[in-house]
């Protein structure tokens, strides 16, 4: 993928989308905004760079440092952005006139300034659904259907949904014997629990103060995991049986949540996992991740959670916020994999093929008529001899080289090829469009 | 548009698009994209961040002090792209194994560092159509098509393109007696007319040594416009009859483009104009340029030519190429003011309006049921009363209210209210379903 060209390459972590890959994201993203559209989202676009301020204001220290600042050439600190997020909750921030629930969508690039690695750049993009002004889980379970829909709508059939919400962990922490000033610790300690196992998150808990007991007890907790419906009643009961406000809470809205999920038609999808916590600062309340079962090695291919302060860190007064967003490049990897893909055409559907340079204009005429009945028409601007436009054409993809020769014309005919089956057919122009529809 | 809150503002220049636009945005680029790919282009993205060196490699003074460039955190000179030609000459150079001619499209964003205006942002959006590997005007009248294509595929119908060949012009130079050394100076001069007025270029051709003589010659050839097929014919007696090589090729080249066009069908929106040359130094040859004849104070809604010698600058060898650009902002005033807009919904086109609380979820079934038939639904999370959930959603854009109340449900219908007509009636789902498509 990378520009081997020494003297003109690319800046480190950059790199060009070619003509296969951009022909699928353009098709995931099209096939995304229609899914997205279609809960009334709306579509809109952050400005891609913000000033270093509005960036760092609410974010934590682990995405600080992976922001693609520089000084502007007036010496003001700017950065691209880190997600779609800080974007959308500073742009409500400036609308407060905007009627709630204010239900914005995006999917667009965004930038981190890290090591790049093999199949990880420093822009890449992300699809991102938020709803703004509901403080009640109607709000969660519309972002979680719609990305569920999101996913489906591409043809994506294993995944799953893991939710939890930081409230309730907040009281088992309490009732587990962690104290209120540990509990921002030990919640950064959990979320790496799948990433660096139990013995490393055990240390890191006790380096922050927590008792090996309430460590290991967190521990046990962090594994409970299982359908959201009837592991919610199992966690309350095991919690404090409704003594901790906080896991009253916290399962009280997990409840309502599962039985809103079942009315979107995704509870099936849902499961509670008490080791979802998210390591972005902003988030409050419900969080959740979507995990491609069939690969899980890809890591989270969608997350994200409430954010009830951000558009107040925003001077935005109070806005409740609940979104999920999810990385474009990692679900092409999960769709890859599943070989969820339809036929994409990286080029033209039909090649015109010219059997002599006198047929070139002729050709040309054809060819608008094809385009004008909806279908992708190419031509060999080169004017080759007929095999290498056929074999030219077919190497890019096409299916079908209407062939027109001085007999064909006078006939008022094309000699229809199908190039992956080799036969050959003369047609009048209508009913060789209505054979490449019907094939 | 500009995000009014003090603390949290923007960087110069930057903008949020809002839902209305961004509705229209990608409503124009979903149609441009189908009309482009109807040619047989494939789309990518390259880089949107690339060494200085290569932003300035060919672009000419003009554009140099008008890119967006900062030093990254390893201290290298970096730069916002500021058009998508450079970008594609430079991936296209490091791709020498790609079989030609490679015809690319790309819609993406790009950047200046000049003052903001009104309307006129740092940031901004070209769709851009290039050739790659044919020398001969086939490419040239492919791109020119493929932009007119584009325009009208949008409804866009006053509109010419205005052609030029920069080879012409240099014979009409010589002709005028203006010295070879004196071209380009000549050439940047022409490029001004439109906007500095006459007296402006003869003062700026006489600074560049230009005599008056010579100068009114030049301003007066300048002047030239008519159709193209019978104005290159005129020129061509009037420049010299054929005797100086440049302007005997240059014409020659236009007359064969003129047939071209002829066959794809769109020679009548083509005219000849001796002033249009184009900006950026790296262009050659055949040059155009796109006006909207019932708008021409917005300027060129698209312009582009020949830029033989770019891919080479980038060690890719000799790779002829030409290639036509658009800015999409500019588009979208012509659009509006052509009122060319379909009627196209900022949000979603119906909603589901539970009479009560109790009455939320079935209401959630039902959004999930007319979502499945391919129709855009809403559903008011905050559960206001009815008659705000109505009026909320008609301020948001929506056409049908599907009302669903204990008396509905039990008869498996749902009371469908027109909100442009405020008509109200009892139909089942798939029949409102069906009413709301047909409408």
């Amino acid at each position: 993928m990378t520009n081997t060209n020494a003297t003109f390459g690319l800046p480190r972590g950059m790199r060009d989308i070619e003509p296969l890959e951009m022909a699928r994201k353009l098709w995931v993203e099209e096939t995304i905004t229609k899914s997205i559209r279609g809960f009334g989202f709306s579509f809109v676009e952050p400005s891609p760079l913000e000033n270093m301020e509005t960036l760092v204001a609410k974010s934590g220290e682990g995405v600080r440092n992976e922001i693609y600042g520089f000084k502007d050439k007036a010496d003001r600190e700017i950065g691209l952005r880190f997600d779609l997020t800080v974007g959308l909750a500073r742009m409500v921030a400036g609308k407060m006139d905007w009627a709630k629930p204010i239900k914005l969508a995006a999917i667009s690039n965004m930038w981190r300034y890290d090591e790049p690695q093999f199949g990880r750049y420093r822009c890449f993009y992300q699809w991102d659904v938020e709803v703004f002004g509901v403080a009640g889980v109607e709000a969660d379970a519309e972002v979680i259907s719609a990305g569920v829909g999101a996913l489906e709508s591409l043809g994506l059939k294993e995944f799953e949904v893991r939710i939890n919400s930081r409230e309730l962990v907040e009281g088992l922490l309490e009732e587990a014997g962690v104290s209120a000033d540990k509990t921002s610790s030990a919640m950064r300690a959990i979320d790496k629990l799948a990433k660096v196992g139990k013995a490393k998150v055990l240390s890191e808990l006790k380096a922050a103060g927590v008792s090996e007991k309430a460590g290991s007890k967190v521990l046990e907790l962090c594994g409970t995991r299982g359908n959201l419906k009837d592991t919610v009643k199992l966690v309350k009961v095991k919690g404090s049986n409704g003594k901790n406000e906080k896991i009253a809470s916290g399962t009280a809205k997990l409840e309502k949540l599962a039985e809103l999920l079942g009315a979107y038609g995704c509870l099936d999808r849902c499961v509670l996992d008490l080791s979802v916590v998210r390591g972005i600062d902003y988030y409050t309340g419900i969080v959740y991740e979507i995990y491609d079962t069939a690969s899980p090695e890809l890591g989270a291919i969608a997350g994200g959670g409430r954010f009830d302060g951000l558009v107040k860190v925003f001077n935005g007064g109070d806005v409740p916020a609940t979104g999920i967003a999810g990385g474009i490049e990692r679900l092409m990897l999960s769709l890859e994999k599943a070989k969820a893909y339809p036929r994409i055409l990286e080029a033209a559907e039909v090649v015109v093929v010219p059997v002599n340079e006198k047929m070139y204009n002729e050709a040309l005429k054809i060819a608008a008529k094809i385009r004008e009945a909806g279908i992708s028409c190419d031509i060999d601007l080169l004017k080759r001899n007929l095999s290498k436009q056929v074999s030219g054409a077919a190497k890019k993809g096409a299916r079908f080289a209407f062939i027109v020769g001085e007999r064909e014309l006078k006939e008022k005919k094309v000699n229809v090829r199908n190039l992956e089956t080799g036969k050959e057919e003369l047609k009048g122009l209508d009913e060789a469009v209505k054979y490449v529809k019907g094939n």
